[in-house]
């Protein structure tokens, strides 16, 4: 061992004792007689102390360490003639008898400091030198710590860690698979899981009770921000249990998390939401509830009044934003640009300034009197001082604009504090939506999902209607994790794949063997799964998870530090039977 | 929930309740007046009563049911009139009051017993009944605790659970990789990680101090019986160490292991014996030492008789095999058709019964009188009673058909107890070994070992003689884990490159990221992985890894459950810009 204590463990208490420490230069300051290092590991920093008078030599090749230089150094446990009380070493220093240089280091490309100077893009190519600093550092720790308490409580649960395969099927159905050409059975791929879906409800089906898997997951999506090719899942799954036992079981993970890691306590019970209820108040399936501003629709009091863009619009919806009638000219222009944008897509936006006195002063007053406006007011539950944002258009649509906004809103009035963690349960949903685009019924969670029993008499007159046993844990605007009771009888999956445009063939082909496995004793079963990444970046108070992850891929799906992916050549090719056939552009 | 109770649950202090139980049928006895029926779980099984003088009607629907069909019962837990000590419920049944089935069963195409009569390949398409099998949920039970309690030491030893990618780029060095065809970057592959080997490397460069993961490996291989393309490993990397400090690690790994969950204590440190020595006394890299049978080299007392064969044999080995001179014509036959056989290549074998009256019978008395068979008796430590067997031709191939047959007889004798279990640190590698088809050097762990200290000025001169900083466990015979301390210096591993066969540029287009990150201040690191599927199948006392695995892949490695690899269709290789062109043959 280089070292016989670390960089974080001496105290006074070791005072008078010889020890060896490693680590890197963290910054040296050189005040003429005295020359003094931080080192620096994953656990703290150490003062060490160069003196000219005991030692001038050692001093002097001590000043010549460049920041990240390695060292390992032997010398004396001292007491430190000005104590440091922010850190857990301040109240002593080394006294360096012996110096070796373990290497040493070019000048890093940014500053490993808590605020670097570099650049996003270069600390993604210098990912190793990123991780180095500390802020990114806790990050993993606090993910491994997330993985560890997970484990811990799911065992003391008698769930099961099993492992499930990698290299499975392709299944057209949903999202797109990564998949990987098989040599020994030529012609022939290989899928990545999107999930270990099927694999883990066979788990049931054989008797494995509760199952849990902290595992990779795959989807070859176009990647928006904040989305991963690869992404870890804490996928798990229970026999005997109705909807009730796994919310409760997994609502008991994630408080013990909280209390655990962060010393966060939730009182009673999580809040429960059906999804009809969150779409109409917050127009999200996983509303940020931190705060209140819930969706008030304006469309009996503002329709009628000769404005026709209310009057042709499905709906009209506003918020309230409290104590904001000051707004300028300017920030409400802001505001109207930003629904503006093409990502949110609106065509403008109202609004209505409840005066301090009384009065009102809206966008469109050409169309309302001082009474509408009024009613709107009254409608919303709005104050003198407060501020209505208004927009209209068809309902999904404008449901879905003024969920941004409210995010947007929650955001610039400080709404959204990062270290309040506001739970919810969203249930209900629908097991199917409408495609438009196919001209057919999708599985809104995936084709394993049941409808609940009191809704099965509609799955062929109005499937559109039937409400799934499918739930999903939303926190803080983020969708932490969702699950749903399965279907566990052959002749409701196979009505089920009917529904999404299956052939019998097809669906036999693809999901044959879960069919099967039904008709053995498959016992009744539902799980949930939690999106790690985002799960950790949550937690740690922060909305994007490329920090939470070692080593995460670029927008284009790149690791820009490997420089991966990369052509093959064509031996690797010919072993595989492949051609590749550029169509997009020519390279 | 479906229960209130497990199957496993029930005890003599749990008369008089109330309960509800869910499971499998496992066997049902019909006694005329009287119907009793194992219900089983996971957690173990209960005995079920019903009485056709209480219950007449439900006593008939209970008859009705078949094996595996899962049920739900509530009824009254009773004193067993005859109880059975042979399981924890043992002391009571249940009086059944109510019955509702929750799912049929077919009849499964084998028995869900611990000794089934079902062939492999039913058992692998039907994995998930397969699964349903005590012994085998035993062996996933047993990799469950394995990995959890692997967890709790390395955590407790600061190791931190770092998740590195599994979309990574392939390098065409060592084994095949699986590629993944970039949607998004035309043209261009993913790899799967043969290892996370260069991503560990870089969370010491991080400052990580202590890594582990567990984590699925990938490799492209003709599969050998017992090797899978995906397969697990615990897999550790430490900053500033030395051998010493990794081999203590481990070994306390692996003790905390077995005494956890096997209560098997070692005493003291486990042995050591450098791979000069393995090789030379056992022709292998990871000696079954729970026996002796070491080898013995004949060429002084057995050249130059004018036995043509040995005369010209670059080495002669002998086995003494104790008590078994009396075998017969017929079984020394069979050992001799056994090293005969492709697979272990041999070309004959020559036998030395040393008779219990002093006397010597061997099959080559036409070349060597008494003495002559005295003195190898003698060499070989042989005792009256004791069978000499002889190998002989060129050194490396002798000692890898002895060591077979030294394990061959292991097995014979009754020696390999698996219950009995002896590790064996096996040190000193060759840095490199040199390919004949190549014509060039090999790293024969990775081309990010270290060489020793002592041997760096052999790196010109004698490459072949350049030992590694290099380590494996054995145990059993078997290779349960290995390591090394690595390369941490630019200038060093770029000469490994170069004494590789890699050109400066195809060194920096492959690992100029890792050889880039020594120049930042890279410590001393050193790590080793664990292939947890052996240990697991190691610790439960088998040879083959196949059961503790859950869904594992034949040796096509085709998935036969789910049929995995499939052909895709058109669009999805549109989509990817590929064509597949059949060579090999037409399907």
């Amino acid at each position: 061992m280089y070292r016989t204590h670390t960089c974080g463990a001496l105290r006074a208490e070791n005072i008078g004792e010889k020890i060896t420490l490693a680590g890197w230069i963290q910054r040296s300051r050189d005040l003429g007689g005295m020359t003094f290092i931080d080192l620096r590991d994953r656990y703290g920093v150490t003062q060490l102390a160069f003196n000219m008078e005991v030692n001038a030599a050692l001093c002097e090749q001590a000043r010549k360490l460049g920041r990240e230089f390695v060292v390992q150094i032997t010398g004396l446990v001292i007491e430190r003639a000005s104590k440091n009380k922010n850190i857990p070493t301040g109240e002593i220093e080394i006294q360096v008898e012996e110096l070796i240089v373990l290497n040493s280091s070019k000048t890093p490309p940014f500053t490993i400091e808590d605020e670097t100077d570099g650049g996003e893009e270069l600390r993604a190519q210098f990912r190793y030198l990123d991780l180095r600093r500390n802020p990114v550092q806790q990050k993993l720790l606090l993910r491994n710590k997330v993985s560890i308490e997970t484990r811990k409580y799911l065992d003391a649960q008698n769930f099961i860690d099993v492992e499930t395969p990698y290299l499975i099927k392709s299944t057209p159905e949903g999202a797109r698979d990564f998949v990987v050409p098989s040599r020994m059975n030529e012609g022939e791929f290989y899928a990545l899981p999107q999930s270990p879906q099927t694999f883990k409800q066979l788990l049931m089906v054989s008797g494995f009770d509760r199952y849990y898997q902290i595992v990779k997951c795959f989807r070859d999506e176009d990647l928006r921000a904040d989305r991963q090719p690869e992404f870890t899942q804490i996928d798990c799954e229970m026999a005997f249990v109705e909807q009730e036992d796994v919310l409760q079981t997994f609502e008991g993970l994630v408080k013990h998390l909280f209390s655990t890691i962060r010393g966060t306590e939730f009182e009673g019970n999580f809040p429960r939401m059906s999804y009809a209820d969150a779409m109409k108040k917050y127009g999200s399936d996983k509303p940020d509830i931190r705060f209140g501003m819930e969706f008030v629709y304006l469309d009996e009091v503002a329709k009628g009044k000769g404005f026709q863009v209310f009057d042709s619009a499905e709906t009209i919806i506003a918020i309230n934003a409290e104590d904001c009638s000051e707004y300028t000219r300017k920030q409400l222009d802001a505001l109207t640009d930003w629904v503006k944008r093409p990502q949110i897509g609106a065509k403008g936006l109202i609004y209505v300034k409840c005066n301090p006195d009384g009065s009102y002063k809206s966008s469109v007053d050409k169309f309302f009197n001082q009474e509408d406006l009024k009613a709107w007011a009254d409608a919303a539950g709005a104050n003198p001082g407060d501020l209505l944002l208004v927009l209209s258009g068809d309902l999904e649509t404008t449901r879905k604009q003024m969920n941004e906004l409210r995010l947007h809103m929650g955001n610039e009035l400080g709404l959204r504090n990062p270290n309040v963690f506001k739970p919810l349960w969203v249930l209900d949903f629908p097991l199917l939506e409408w495609d438009e685009e196919s001209g057919r019924w999708h599985a809104m969670h995936h084709p394993f999902t049941s409808p609940k029993p009191e809704d099965v008499h509609l799955i062929d007159s109005e499937p559109g209607k039937v409400r799934a046993n499918a739930y999903d844990l939303a926190m803080n605007g983020v969708e932490l994790g969702g699950g749903s009771i399965r279907i566990h009888d052959r002749q409701l999956q196979a009505r089920m794949f009917d529904l999404l445009g299956f052939t019998k063939e097809e669906a036999q082909a693809q999901f044959g063997f879960l069919m099967n496995a039904f008709e053995y004793g498959a016992p009744p079963h539902g799980g949930l799964a939690f999106g790690l990444d985002r799960l950790v970046a949550t937690m740690g108070g922060s909305e994007s998870i490329r920090d939470y992850i070692a080593f995460p891929k670029n927008n284009r799906g790149r690791d820009v530090m490997i420089d991966a992916p990369a052509p093959l050549n064509k031996e690797q090719l010919d072993e595989l039977s492949l051609k590749v056939e550029l169509t997009k552009e020519e390279k």
